[in-house]
């Protein structure tokens, strides 16, 4: 049987510095674990329009279409501010959803105690924390059409459709279930029902697909009340599942909660493959941080966190990701900080690699 | 001359009980300060809905437009739930807003030093926050169309609109650059300009505007990175303005960083009006709370700021308005508490006609 496949797309900015890391623990699990993967490697975003003229091309979309996972890093950096819209790093990622048709984005927002103090929330507000939001992320006014900056009458008009069929929400919903089960079994669905028909529709469709799940407690939220209660008391939540604008929004608030950005990864799961392992993307939340691009700042464990949702979700390896996570657990306890991590002066951080290289150590 | 007309709507919930405190507040304030109003009272909501089977009605409307300044309490209740959309309490807002085409909506998130404790961020992250969130009211995917929820195939799919004119954009900047000259000078546009047309035009449009005050520092920020600075570190912003959908949520979030949203409250401006006064509505950003309804356990302080918010904005009577802000002060420094402020157990909360005595003597 042939090794598993990676596709690895580093992106702008920050993504290859913390997917240099990754590969460092790719091979680990590999002469250590028995976890052979197939890794290639391509453009995305702006480092592809550099060389193709385009954020995505055909060609490694193709490749990204037969993998048995991609691991994205980061795209968008301000030398591409000016591009057309349709040029810009972001498009080639959203291609890939698209494409790829990955409707479903786990967002876990985890709060690690040996973090919880540099969270801006108290820390008994988000000690513990563990949520994980589930966003739809291939339809809603991302993909809706029409859309464009139109000519009307003498001036212009900007417009986006919010745009969701009953299997776009069904699907999305199920997965949230899905996860709910494997969890606390309680599942808070946020949309805007009062303002919005598309979010009846939502609304109507999620409880339907809760009639499958009488253990799961469901409820709703509208998603401004989610954003206050996300601030208020993050706690009383487990499974989160809303839209693709209100999860961008929401997710990061929740990330934002836990006071370390540069610690959270993401999956983005499709259908299942001919092979029963879903289409999977894996990348950080973080952004391509251009701030500090190249200076051996940025903290890799977002993208290595990704890669052990890798093992988990794609590979069905969840002792191995556990072990992955002990480990970067393992070395924060230890006080190992990367700059983003550091709230106390005296500490020294340690760079990109370091941070790699502890990871392997406590492996 | 006659005086200036004041139109109360109370609504729903809790409405009634923090408005009949505002009634107090403006009978002081033409009893000891020579402000006479003409009050009048009507039904919006679920109360309307109850008697004249729709949530405003005609009547109604047309009185909101002839007024000086609407004060309205909150709408919404479970009671209503299982209402069609077009006939919600929510349709009724939304008929003022966006008949009297209020399309400016300020939303402070202010920190009261002696509540900062209360808040579920740390002291220092918040302590002396003073924001203004200015939202699009009138406009965006509140009010696009086509909208509603159609068949399609054998199945349904949800349907809103996101769409902005230059004017509309045009509009409410312009107000928020007039209030940042008035504040400090700094002002954000929030929208996601990478993944939205309609969000590329808004950013055209501010900067536009913007070139009309160098003297502001404009910035543009995506709103799911506006959500988490909001949480990370609030005070780097002054004033910010963004679409309606994204004003909902932002100043929600930005609201329950002050830990109080009993103590939030809002105004809606339009036009000017023949006489000079902008069209204007205010009301608490809470909601109708029907937990808590007629148990006398409400906060009146957000309404009661929203009357004085009416002074300042509808009436030119900045220093009244500062008047009753620091008596609102002097009662919190002095401990005063309804139950939703009260973090520290010991202290015996006062009911909602409570506090608008103790607001009353500490004028
Ligand atoms: C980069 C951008 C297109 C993207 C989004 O808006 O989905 C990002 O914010 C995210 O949340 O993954
Ligand atoms: C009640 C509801 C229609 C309203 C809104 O969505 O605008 C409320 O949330 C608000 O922010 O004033």
């Amino acid at each position: 049987m042939s090794n598993p496949s990676l596709l690895i797309l580093p992106g702008d900015g920050i993504g290859p510095e913390v997917m240099a890391e990754v590969r460092k623990i790719i091979d680990w699990f590999g002469t250590n674990r028995g976890l052979q993967f197939d890794v290639s490697e391509d453009l995305v975003g702006g480092a592809a329009y550099d060389i193709h003229g385009k954020p995505l091309s055909d060609e490694t979309m193709a490749k990204a279409q037969e993998v048995d996972a991609v691991l994205l890093g980061a795209v968008g950096g301000p030398k591409y501010d000016d591009l057309d819209f349709s040029l810009k790093p972001e498009r080639g990622l959203l291609r890939l959803r698209k494409e790829m048709d990955l409707y479903s984005n786990l967002r876990p927002a985890q709060c690690f105690d040996a973090l919880a103090d540099f969270s801006s929330l108290k820390k008994d507000i988000v000690a513990g924390l563990d949520i994980m939001i589930v966003r739809e992320l291939t339809s809603g006014v991302y993909f809706g059409e029409p859309r464009g900056i139109f000519e009307e009458g003498n001036e212009r008009v900007g417009i986006n459709t919010q745009r969701y069929t009953e299997s776009e929400i069904e699907r999305a919903a199920r997965s949230a279930f899905e996860l709910a089960m494997r969890r606390n079994k309680k599942l808070c669905s946020m949309e805007k029902a009062n303002v919005m028909e598309s979010g009846i529709l939502w609304r109507e469709v999620v409880t339907r697909v809760g009639a499958e799940y009488p253990e799961v407690e469901l409820s709703h939220m509208y998603a401004d009340n989610g954003a206050m209660q996300l601030v208020r008391a993050p706690k009383q939540f487990d499974v989160i599942v809303t839209d693709n604008l209100f999860g961008d929004v929401l997710s990061d608030c929740a990330a934002m909660l836990t006071g370390s950005l540069g610690m959270l990864p993401s999956a983005s799961l499709g259908a299942p493959m001919a092979n029963g392992r879903p289409k999977a993307m894996y990348e950080p939340v973080h952004g391509s941080a251009p701030d500090i691009t190249g200076q051996g700042k940025a903290n890799p464990i977002a993208c290595i966190l990704s890669f052990a949702m890798a093992l988990r979700y794609s590979f069905d390896q969840g002792d191995e990701a556990g072990r992955l996570e002990a480990a970067i657990e393992k070395v924060l306890a230890d006080g190992v900080r990367t700059a983003d991590l550091l709230a106390d002066e005296g500490v020294e951080p340690v760079s990109t690699s370091e941070m790699g290289d502890a990871i392997l150590a406590a492996l």
